[in-house]
């Protein structure tokens, strides 16, 4: 903890900030330079909000030394994590792909995306159940049937299942029929489900919040980590900005700087991160060059009928022609599909 | 529904718009420009994704005409809503000043928050006792137990009650002590709860998401009366954008266009809005002066050493000069305090 | 300056960024803790990027503890600055009216601007003889002309004039014509030009840009300051921000925040900073309440015919209603208008 | 042009908005829908402001249909443009890297990075002579002495040169020195600058600003191209965003989008787009599998101790392994490097 004071902090002041930082079990160092004092406390609790400090009188600035993070952070586990689901590794040399439609619409549907899927070489099939809407009247997803689909057309053809889960109730539900839970953007800071996540041990897909830094993304993936469920794997989808012309900005930067601030995989999907699917390719082959362990991909056989989300939807040939166009990518990163 | 085909758009290609308007219902008006070929859609369903159209083969842009939302809408009261809450009417002539601590920590300090208020011309008092916070390692808040404080030092002082729901299995345990039913900004778009607040009769207090359009907040508020639950007051506080200095960026102009847009009573919130108690009082003024229905602002007897948001949190001194403040806004605007 | 290893950072490294900081001129102050190392600079030099001790190895943090601009901060004039420009005070006790149409078009136009100023109480007309247009197709100013014409209808009416300079070559004409010289958003950071206008001495009236925070306004202003240019006004006018409703979001905490940091003078724009007529008036209202120091508002007698900005500009009727508003706002503040 | 007059307009107030139509040139076709009335405008001007009909009295919603921009639009050039540089073709088979130090410093710093560049691939040498910096206190470039060094050192190298011109009175120099004039992202729209820029007929890269919308930079090209200068190229460098982790939020969707709309080459700088050199090599690759047609690159002999932007360029060895693995991409692509 770094407290910076005001030139012409008064003596009182100083005292002040030097009380609240004994107060949280610091061990206080003042330095007193030509223009600034400066407060530096070692030890002390995790749990303080250091703007608290910014607004005390005679405070220039404040800074917290050490991350709010610990499980999450690269130094607890420098090698990196491997996520393993059954037979498959996520976070290892294989950039893994996860497709599939935006919601589970009836068995037709989700057979083919299955089908086309497991012949190209993805390893996953998505597909949600419960959808979040914005609109009151738009469709809101099959339910348990449309897991009970997902699961049957991922037997069929061999593939692992991820869908969404859009609160705590719905755990058991979908720890019974996928094998990777996903948070959605909209839930990265419903701390109630995460903390519930962190208590069962099925792998979870953590998706950045539109709006969240970084840093939000590593201290929810904690809320998981700190109940004791180390199998999470992150997501960027696109963070919202004053562009118009994509549904959201995909933040590729994102993620070579979580590679380097944690040991969590960390995988891409830029079906929501552009929302359309005249540029998903590009932003697909994009996110393997950057470092991406993983794609999740939306695929529709007839997307302009989607009940949802069909303009993100690439069709079944893009969908091949992507497969391809990935596996010479992976290999000029050193890396396979 | 308006399509805008490219120049030089297909026949074929918009063939293939039409068939889809057609199968959603929509009359199709065709006119052929000089560059452009417009297809106008009357009629048609409300469920569906516009974004579907502008991704067509041969579609420039394409853009839906009925609003989204229509209860919501100010069409559909033009005389705006009052929400009575006993005998409290928010929306109406007075402005209407909700205050108390983030997070009730103790029958104390609870109980000088509601002296305060009483005092100064506040007629509802906040307190968090369910906190979303960040990180798992900050204080979660009391529960029930801080519920029936906040209760009890409201019932003494005469005032209403407003606290945060984080999911809807605790909305029973909040419709028991409180007199309006917060969903904080990170549940703006949680839509199993705002579904099973609108099958409820308790006032919700809906607040905007750090990075939701004003559209999307009315959509929100629109799950809460598509369930017939017509009290909804929101709430305006603060957006996420490139400036650091402030917590957030209160906008303003929310509060003018959504009494544009919607019949629905808004608050400001100038303390999360802030994130600095040392701008608070400009904003709250500025809030009133912009036309807000009312106020919602952190005060606590120690803001120093509170246990959540210290930072925004104002000083009892402070908060007393400010209701002074307050009532010339509120006056020179032609309303009460 | 203070730079945070990160935990582990090797003998080395922590060399490596004390002789970096001992080129800069810096005594340095090594602090080791539990987890940490942290070195504090004190003296050296102003002018470094702490960028580039950011992503040095092994560090994990640094900050900047001197502010990067001196003559505009708080602490050099705490007294705060009025900008005097002839009879008028800029930052007194007197909130600023500065009133006019976006573009100067003709003298007709020009003529009953001026005369709904002056007769309503605003003090300065402004009006735009170079427009800066996002597209080469939109009408670019009368130059010179317009400059002219603006000069005769303030000085029959007693008005100041406020004009925008568009770069370096132009600030003579302006110098010659206007009484205060507006840089625009687009231009805050055309260092170029501050630095001429640092060099002359008519008052510069400097916009916030879309994209700038509130420390790089200070910045640019610190730019004109350092030329020996003590007149320097300031302006929000509107951030960059996702939501669209409105053309930029008038960011009015701005205005306390350049209080507490500043000596300088601020004004609001909400014209620009909204974008919509229909929303100017509660926006200027909240303004005066949340402290500035003056307004620019554009009026225009037929904006929807107006050759730029109709959109933003009110009609006489509501520009004069409005300043009857802001009087009552005024004087619940304290100011007079 | 569309309008789409609110629920419950007036015929008086659909009369005033054809009238203007009508005043602008707009064949108008009036549509009556079950609940909104449609006003289409076929022909009429270019040079208008969409936002004066979207705050009519009775107007819902306002579409422009025909692109504000024309020669800068794909359909002008269906097949792509390609600038051609001397011997150097931008936008076709070949991915071209422009490499350098942020700021020309000396002699020696400049031959060795040019003696870089040219070993490993890059054809292009960069280097600013004036810089734009935040801070007047900071280093504002050699002028007219640096651009000699760069010329003099691309030729002993066999290298083109591109630098910066920071106002229109600089473009004799800057044509005189430099093979591409670049204009940087504070000045892309600085329209004065790109109308001089239009008139002469050196290449220019254009720099997206940190607050440009795409369709605003396709605008800024406008302004070149109109004047007759088809030789533009783009650049994308990051927008501004929440997140603070990068300098910059690099947009690559960026890339295929301009594919899409334009048929000007597009070229990424990852440098300034990040802001740290330890994540510029996986988004240079990662630039190059979204369809870049070049990358500027920022390289110094020492980083730690460069005079301005030091924080974002590679070491010599970092460039060099990073021009090995562009090599893999292109080729993964379909190009070459």
């Amino acid at each position: 903890m770094l407290v910076v004071m005001q030139q012409g902090a008064t003596e009182e002041q100083i005292e002040h900030v030097i009380d609240r930082l004994v107060d949280l079990g610091f061990d206080v160092h003042r330095s007193t330079g030509l223009i600034h004092t400066v407060l530096g406390g070692v030890g002390g609790k995790y749990d303080f909000d250091v703007a608290v400090f910014e607004v005390m009188e005679g405070v220039k600035e404040a800074h917290r030394i050490v991350s709010p993070y610990k499980l999450a952070s690269r130094g607890f586990r420098p090698g990196g994590t491997i996520v393993q689901v059954g037979p498959l590794a996520i976070g290892g040399d294989a950039v893994v792909v996860m497709a599939g439609p935006c919601s589970v619409e009836n068995r037709d549907q989700i057979e083919q995306c299955a089908e086309l899927a497991a012949r190209t070489g993805a390893r996953v099939i998505r597909g949600g159940a419960f959808k979040p809407r914005s609109s009151p009247y738009e469709f809101q997803g099959l339910g348990a049937e449309g897991l009970q689909m997902l699961r049957a057309a991922a037997d069929r053809h061999g593939l692992l299942v991820v869908s969404e889960v859009m609160d705590q109730t719905q755990i058991p539900l979908l720890a019974e029929y996928a094998d990777i839970v996903q948070v959605g953007a909209r839930n990265m800071q419903n701390f109630n489900l995460l903390r519930e996540l962190g208590k069962q041990s099925k792998p979870v897909l953590l998706k950045r919040g539109i709006a969240a830094s970084i840093e939000e993304l590593l201290l929810s993936a904690e809320y998981i980590l700190a109940g004791g469920n180390y199998n999470v794997i992150l997501c960027e989808r696109g963070i919202r900005t004053f562009e118009t012309y994509t549904r959201n900005t995909l933040d590729l930067s994102a993620i070579p700087v979580v590679k380097k601030l944690s040991h969590l995989p960390i995988v891409a999907d830029p079906s929501h991160g552009t929302g359309r699917r005249d540029i998903v390719a590009p932003m697909a082959r994009a996110a393997v060059a950057a470092g991406a362990d993983g794609l999740m991909i939306e695929v529709h056989p007839d997307p302009d009928r989607a009940l949802s989300d069909g303009a993100q939807s690439v069709r079944p040939e893009q969908f091949e022609e992507l497969m391809h166009q990935l596996q010479a990518i992976a290999l000029a990163v050193g890396r396979t599909l």
